[in-house]
């Protein structure tokens, strides 16, 4: 029996998926799983949009433009434009998802064995991307205590080499929630521009600011236009994570150019999906207003009440809809599959990532866990009930110190 | 500015769309373009999928399973069960479109600078695989003199080298529409075997093959069920090119269970395509004999009508829907330029993939093109006439010889 590459045997799995089996035995057990581990929000999918699939008018379920259809791609450069982000149709490849898009992007910029430097925790499925590509993450570490704010910059700086092609930044930031400022992205600028490295900026949570926070997009840094590939998909904005339609944006024409060819050899996009994204760009900003409430309301039932758990401290973040969280136990790992394997209260139990998995460093992350808050309001205050009856039987459940949190 | 990655400066382009912008400007002066270059079936689609997805009831588009929804690849499952292969739903990754599972199984069983054995022509798209996952294509030919057979198993045997991890085929072909006898494919199998190597086979026009050929699939070959990687699609079967679906089989658990890593890194393959690609499995064996008697139909059209082109040969095909011919021009590519560019006969001209792009060997090919025969039958026609004509016409046409072909 020949055996599978190397490649393969390093790819990791998913952080994010890597338990579902044992959520599915718990499942069958008959209990109540919260799964707040996955960004899959309940939200709604616009109205605009499923009218769009229902109403197809195909008899044949083509192939599109490899670059995606060109009336998609031009109604999107308008999106953008609202947006601050000056970009013409011409300027995007329609991806199947931003997977796809980052994917792309890494090919076409680096070859394997370059470095990419990520701030970490960062989504962990640039893990896999980079794997794919035969890339090394290098990573700067961001702290839960500092909220996640990007790293010094001078240690940004200290981890370029010869290798360095890029930088990969998410904002605003899944796991974190952390949005960039403009003064911490005018740094990043400064350095891609003298060292002359690739830019990618993930997105796709753009719609997802609160407090006031405004995101920022790479595509507004001045004098750095050659350097930056903005990542994007519609399926956090639109709740349309299974539709697989996202972006790569950038005005390198080389860099499309490229990309280009590796859009061809998968040939297309999905069709209806992107007749669907398409009809999604008329949804009315009342849709993201009510969106933005709920997800407010969400995040602070979530972050507040974990906060209220002795011994758990979670920052408050300003965008997405993640959360960190620390809690006081051996391993979080082994928490969240003791949870899933071991526990229930009244017959539910939770689902959270592990955020080990969201780290490259080795050893970091250890007693954190990524939690998607995407789930209705009385199910997030049953999910953290459970969470907090659950610290109290664990017994990998460290001893509980004070809780200096502040409520937001 | 940065430059681009060397991945990415020797991606090819897709000689199925390289010479789209031409196309695109000879439309724009109002030429009708029969497009012969692409697999885009004008059959039109299952109704049970058309109406699986007008009927859709979501009110999330969400994510399905990494590797696809259980209850489609259990229904699929059966599908291949009634067509002699047998598998369950769990040796099934379904993947956005062939392509995808393609590049997962180069992925999960070769590494960068691995050889992979191709028989030429093969379809172009593979070479783009191969780059993007570093891969080495070493290519033994087949020849339109010989109607593409499979080249002598020693040819095969000789290419072997210790990097060689796997051998690719397309059965029933493309581009060349030649189905592989059992005689073949067990020869195949024991090459495989005895270099214990991994067997990929590309058999998305399993329903396509004409003249009582009978496909065999390389899942039916005894001995080697843990070295087969079978890619399959609905794109051709039931003519959903832009649905992307597809799926990844093996009855390899390691193989599957590293594939399905790089399934969850890309999250999941697109859900409303899924349903649809789930109901088309109901679509009635009529649809598939209405689709077979057109093609047939279609194909003798084509290939009778180029072979009576004076100094052009093209082999009788038995599957897909797909021919190579070789004409008599000074270079293929350029006399497909010409056609787009230059030419016109009554306002129309004619759109034909360079078949330069399907070998792997430089300087193969030269003179022929790929053919997609997947036009109405008077489009077809109109087509053979405007190949006569330009060949008439065209400045680098050879001095044609005595054509010896005989009509099916």
């Amino acid at each position: 029996m020949p055996t599978i590459s190397h490649k393969a045997t390093v790819m990791p799995e998913s952080p994010i998926r890597k338990l579902v089996p044992f959520a599915e035995a718990a499942k069958s057990k008959g209990r109540t799983v919260y799964h707040l581990n996955i960004g899959q929000p309940d939200i709604a999918s616009p109205t605009s949009a499923l009218n769009a699939i229902k109403n197809i008018d195909l008899k044949v379920i083509e192939y599109s433009h490899s670059a995606g259809f060109e009336g998609y791609r031009n109604k999107l450069a308008k999106y953008y434009q609202v947006n601050n982000i000056d970009v013409t149709g011409d300027d995007i490849l329609i991806t199947t998802g931003g997977s796809e898009a980052l994917l792309f992007g890494l090919m076409t910029t680096c070859d394997p064995n370059d470095e990419v430097i990520i701030p970490e925790p960062f989504y962990a499925n640039y893990n896999g991307f980079a794997t794919s590509a035969g890339l090394n993450v290098i990573p700067v570490s961001s702290s839960i205590e500092k909220g996640f704010a990007l790293p010094p910059i001078e240690e940004i700086e200290n981890s370029i080499t010869a290798k360095t092609k890029a930088i990969v930044i998410c904002n605003p930031g899944n796991p974190t929630g952390y949005v960039y400022s403009k003064e911490e992205l005018l740094k990043l600028r400064d350095i891609v521009k003298k060292h002359d490295l690739f830019l990618f900026a993930d997105e796709v949570y753009r719609e997802f600011c609160y407090d006031g926070a405004k995101p920022t997009s790479v595509m507004e840094l001045d004098g750095i236009s050659q350097n930056v590939l903005m990542i994007d998909s519609v399926s956090k904005r639109y709740s349309m994570c299974g539709a697989r339609i996202g972006a790569l944006v950038s005005k390198n024409k080389s860099v499309m150019a490229a990309a280009l060819k590796f859009g061809q050899a998968r040939l297309s996009p999905p069709t209806v999906d992107q007749i669907a994204a398409e009809a999604a760009l008329d949804t009315p900003k009342s849709y993201f207003d009510d969106v933005q409430k709920e997800y407010v309301e969400r995040r602070n039932i979530m972050v507040n009440g974990l906060n209220r758990i002795p011994g758990v401290f979670c920052p408050m973040p300003k965008g997405a809809f993640y959360c960190v969280a620390k809690f006081p136990v051996d391993n979080a790992e082994k928490f969240c599959q003791w949870l899933l394997e071991e526990f229930e209260y009244n017959g539910q139990t939770v689902m959270m990532a592990p955020a080990n998995g969201f780290y490259s460093s080795k050893g970091l992350g250890l007693q954190e866990a990524r939690i998607a808050y995407v789930l209705k309001k009385d199910s997030l205050l049953n999910a953290v009930e459970v969470l907090k009856q659950a610290l109290l039987v664990y017994p990998g459940a460290l001893e509980q110190s004070v809780n200096s949190y502040s409520e937001n």
